[in-house]
């Protein structure tokens, strides 16, 4: 085991046994104790500030999304990895003595059920793009959400949950607008989190994008710097943790959904989002799991 | 069609065209405009009163719970029929073309998808109980919790939404101590909803239990009280909607987990919930979609 994979093991078991975060049994997904719950909240209040005097607009999707949209987005090309399929049980009592026979021997269910119509949120933003069809106001639109997003890959980081909060905002409008918006929010959620005490790398970056055919898209969006990240070194100076990211889409998602600006272009849109529980667990790693002793500056400013 | 039927459409158009709802294209599963966001925020507030005055503690889980979950708790024996159960595609770059050509298909990908570990969260409190395996403190425990949860019944009806949040509050003790905890929430529930001008009905009721065998179930949980409903005729008074729910469990989830009291017996469980959306519908539905023209004792108690 290297280091690293020792330093992750030893401070998720920390985690545990102080209660911040609660086992469920599965690797991933885990319950939030009373602390954690409560640094989330006020990290999200430091976000509302910023977001509310951009004037963003509060909207919320659920934590499933349609599955259409996903083969829309072309999603299941470059993320089939990732992605959580929601699958039910339809058939009658017929079957259902057979269903709990599977169930009981803690088997496989998949022949019972059928798929549905919904998938697992991937991001927060997903859901939104379709709803803005037809024409912006003239100065474009700007949203703001938070949501629980699933992405399958079962991992012992305490910083890689399989289900975790994305606090996005959203601006669609003119190249100029969407750019300067991104821009004004990579410094001003570097300040926000530099205020926490994290200590913070600005990169550009990409997606995880699947396979060897991926890579090629990769490089072109480092090439393109569609995609920035706010990076906290968790566990290592070498391999830091993204806590934010800021993405730049061009013309795709409006290309997709039909979204114009008042001058009758497609509309560029882009997204910035906070990886909360992330953003939480740096605070527990940098600080001490006792949040009664973390440095009084960063007391007086989750809880002034 | 009914004139029930024909009622829950013709709103379920208002409230999308007022944008209180967003369309996914899916069947109970929507986007909540601004206006929606904000009612559940202020009625979530007035819970938050109740519920710290009580001295809950705040936990929090994701909206995908272990699928080994529901097999120790024998969801899948009562409510089958609800159950989400999430698959990925855990192949390698191999199967990655004909996945695509399915999706791309709009065919059924199950073939290509293995279950994981996990399903969607029915209830809130699920989660809970596990983690309070062993003895309690001498007054017991008491819990705060929301979650986005899941149950498969596509439908027209604004009421009942496959993907929804639930505000439950849960109190692990003697049978004292927990049955007038939920008689206190049973008044404070009502009252609650009463000051935002709901006119309610408070009823013993049972759960929506599986097949014929579930009558039975239903039966014996009517007999013994162990279910209360706050109703609120939304569309009928004939059928009105449930809005709140107060769960007496007895036993049932400390023999399970092995949750015992300071006395050494087995802990008495329930749980109270509010069904947040439907609450928010009733609401809309009630004083109209504009929440600036509510009746002012309304919108005091909301937006003091």
């Amino acid at each position: 085991m290297t280091d690293e994979a020792t330093a992750k093991r030893d401070f998720m078991r920390n985690l545990l046994e102080a209660r911040v975060l609660l086992s469920t049994g599965v690797r991933g997904v885990y319950g939030r104790g009373s602390a954690f719950v409560d640094v989330i909240a006020r990290v999200q209040a430091l976000i509302d500030a910023i977001s509310s005097r951009h004037g963003a607009e509060r909207v919320s999707f659920p934590p499933v999304v349609p599955r259409a949209l996903l083969q829309r987005t072309g999603y299941m090309e470059s993320f089939p990895q990732l992605c959580g399929s929601v699958h039910a049980f339809t058939s009658g009592e017929r079957r259902h003595p057979a269903l709990l026979e599977r169930v009981n021997a803690a088997g496989d269910w998949t022949e019972f059920l059928t798929q549905t119509e919904v998938v697992l949120a991937p991001a927060a933003c997903y859901p939104l793009y379709p709803t803005l069809r037809g024409t912006l106001p003239e100065r474009g639109a700007l949203f703001d959400l938070c949501q629980f997003c699933f992405r399958h890959e079962p991992s012992d980081d305490p910083a890689r949950m399989q289900s975790f909060q994305i606090r996005e905002n959203v601006r669609a409008g003119t190249p100029d607008d969407v750019r300067s918006w991104r821009a004004a929010w990579m410094e001003e959620g570097r300040t926000l989190l530099e205020s926490l005490g994290l200590r913070l790398v600005l990169a550009s970056a990409s997606d995880p994008f699947f396979g060897r055919a991926g890579q090629l898209m990769k490089a072109n969006q480092q090439a393109q710097e569609l995609k920035f990240e706010l990076l906290v070194p968790v566990w290592s100076d070498a391999e830091p943790t993204a806590v934010a990211s800021f993405n730049y889409h061009q013309e795709h998602f409006a290309h997709l959904f039909d979204i114009h600006t008042a001058n009758g272009e497609h509309a560029h849109t882009a997204c910035i989002g906070f990886g909360l529980e992330r953003i939480a667990v740096a605070l527990f790693k940098h600080h001490g799991l006792d949040t009664g002793r973390w440095p009084e500056p960063v007391r007086q400013r989750l809880w002034p």
